[in-house]
């Protein structure tokens, strides 16, 4: 008998028909003589009308009101899985993020989690229930209502599973796990049997949007076993998220290829090669609230040196206005941008342990005649941003490289 | 400066429009100096379409979770309703029924409430605020979400105003106040400036659905000064509803005249007159779960009497299947009903001090050649049972014989 959490999006709640289909589904592992957990998101498009409804009276809605509006989402769907349950013929009781308690800070619209009451939930479920609660809820010491923020349903599920030491969290989404890329780009991408948090990390960062960032952390700093399922197929063993690397019985070198589309490319030419030139450009575009993410300073000559980084393409232009007002100050020759870019990362643990990877990876690309603008790496990742035109020739390339549509890839 | 409780029913917050109209009103108060609990409904149609949800996943719907489910509604309200108020600058906060702390029993879909902690709400209306509270939930001693059942908004309000000893509890409808009679009815009806809580539950139990009776037995027990007032109209006082006759400058022996078209009226013929016959007949009745409104039974010749009952319309098919079953056991001779009759009340505490009511209202109806089936009085009402078809004459011949559409009526 295995304690599991379970977690279903607002897609596998959308409508009355599929709420029953995720009861039967939570009812055969309940049968099997499981304990079950399940955490649930508003049914899809009701957070949307929610907020739409408040900004028809509040054009920016007051923070702690809309947490009072949007955790009535969440609040309808326990109800409405708990009655399927019940018409199936299990017991079930439904859990309100206040009920439960599950106590966050008082950050409105992204409170975090500080602590979780498990005794109800332990006392119904020995004695036989199916706990229902509500994701992406909790509510502050004084008693008011708090929301996670977006997503924040995946956090209430690895977080339930970390308070009461389950031995799984399932999350349940429109995709059946993790891949080794998006299959729309390759066919032959592989579902991931299992993948590291490491990785998983650097996968859902660099887009890969299958679980929500915060609660792969949350899953990390906890040790929480988290799995990734469809909800819309019946078998399936999804993609298995571990802490350990221990699980895994064949060690490939890459786990996946991530890409990303969205960004764009700025480079201040002929700046004064001097210390704290670094900080004298990002310093002003922090200050606008603009995210960096790639950043790259080349060794200079002359004494000058070339600056570039990467933002996201909406916010280009607000990076480029903060620099012309930034030019002379800083001395730049020049400032020039491209939005036509894109980055390829191939991520995995095993490179920890391997050398060549990098050169590996930039000979695939050489022999297509893919010219790579920026590099950039970290213990377990290689990003290269190329023109935007050759994502797809890039990412396939990649995927055949180091053998990712075989199990076990490139050992 | 005073404490005023207000309760908006859900067509007053319909769209966000009349929540913006709501927030208005409400602000006045304040701005005039007083102190204002709100109190209000799920938006209108909301409570319908989560019954509709909750029906479509179980025929029968779990009590408690229907609670959860329902319960969303006047969450969503109150959230709003901050929203609109913080938008024109006032304070204001919500509560849910949980977080007010509106405790209940677990009569789950009508439970009643069974203490109110005022210590937040005061706290917030010392420091400036507006308290929002959510109409219609509480919660259990063990922290269970429930409902009060349909119209247990306005029980909300007048238990908020007994726990805060309020001023006045203002209930707005979409009518301006209680009238003599059905305007519809009666063209010169005319609004009531004060009423008195015995009338008021004479007149609601009769069909005047202006108020919940609930909520009015709960404010005569409390002695909340209760005011019904129109949400759509700017000026006007409405009725005000006084447990205390002292009110009243002129005081009318009648205050309105009620009608009822609902009901059926079965005779059973020739049964023996003895005790325990009324038993008999009603007993069987009562088992069957149907309601019976006025009972007669004359004295009898021969041994014999005949006994007769108004039932809901109905109600009637089910009252003539027992009465069938139970015939000759009770030797009845025969057994008719009749389902074209309507009832026709006269309602005022000023006929205790007054003798002559009855034979005043008996003579203006014969006057007008209308028979009378049947007669039941109370302390403070003379109902009479009349043929549907003089229904609307009646209650215009009553309106002028009582001259109730003069203030002051018939002193």
């Amino acid at each position: 008998m295995a304690l599991i959490v379970q977690k279903y999006g607002g897609t596998s709640v959308g409508s009355p028909e599929r709420i029953r289909n995720v009861a039967k589904r939570v009812s055969r592992f309940q049968a099997d003589g499981h304990q079950v957990v399940v955490v649930v998101s508003a049914m899809s498009g009701e957070t949307n009308r929610l907020v739409d409804l408040a900004r028809q009276i509040q054009s920016s809605p007051d923070p702690r009101e809309l947490d009072v509006l949007l955790s009535t989402g969440e609040q309808a769907t326990i109800a409405l899985l708990s009655m399927a349950l019940k018409d199936l013929g299990f017991k079930a009781r439904s859990y309100t993020g206040s009920q439960v308690r599950i106590l966050t800070d008082n950050a409105y619209n992204k409170a975090r989690i500080l602590d979780i009451d498990n005794g109800a939930m332990r006392r119904d479920l020995e004695q036989g229930y199916i706990v229902v609660v509500a994701g992406f809820q909790g509510v502050d010491g004084e008693g008011n209502i708090t929301t996670l923020g977006r997503g924040g349903s995946d956090t209430t599920g690895v977080a339930l599973a970390a308070a009461l030491q389950a031995d799984e969290c399932q999350i349940y989404t429109d995709v059946d796990g993790v891949y080794t890329t998006d299959p729309r780009v390759v066919p032959e991408a592989r579902r991931l049997k299992v993948i590291t948090f490491e990785e998983m990390l650097e996968m859902a960062s660099l887009g890969s949007k299958v679980l929500q960032i915060r609660s792969v952390e949350f899953a990390g700093k906890y040790r929480v076993r988290l799995r990734v399922l469809s909800s819309f197929e019946e078998s399936g063993e999804g993609t298995l998220i571990t802490y350990e690397d221990d699980e895994r019985m064949e060690q490939a070198i890459i786990s996946g290829i991530a890409f990303n589309r969205d960004e764009a490319k700025v480079t201040v030419l002929g700046v004064p090669d001097k210390p704290g030139i670094a900080y004298q450009i990002l310093g002003p575009i922090a200050e606008a609230n603009i995210d960096v993410d790639m950043i790259i300073q080349n060794v200079g000559a002359d004494g000058l040196t070339d600056f570039t980084f990467t933002v996201h393409k909406s916010e280009l232009g607000n990076a480029l206005k903060v620099l012309g007002q930034l030019r002379n100050q800083i001395s730049a020759s020049e400032v020039i941008s491209d939005d036509r870019i894109c980055k390829v990362s191939v991520v995995g643990v095993g490179m920890r342990s391997h050398v060549g990877i990098a050169s590996f990876m930039f000979k695939a690309l050489a022999d297509e005649g893919i010219n790579i603008q920026m590099i950039s790496t970290s213990e377990i990742k290689i990003s290269v941003v190329i023109d935007e035109k050759y994502l797809e020739l890039a990412v396939r390339v990649l995927h055949r490289a180091f053998n990712l549509q075989n199990e076990g890839g490139l050992t």
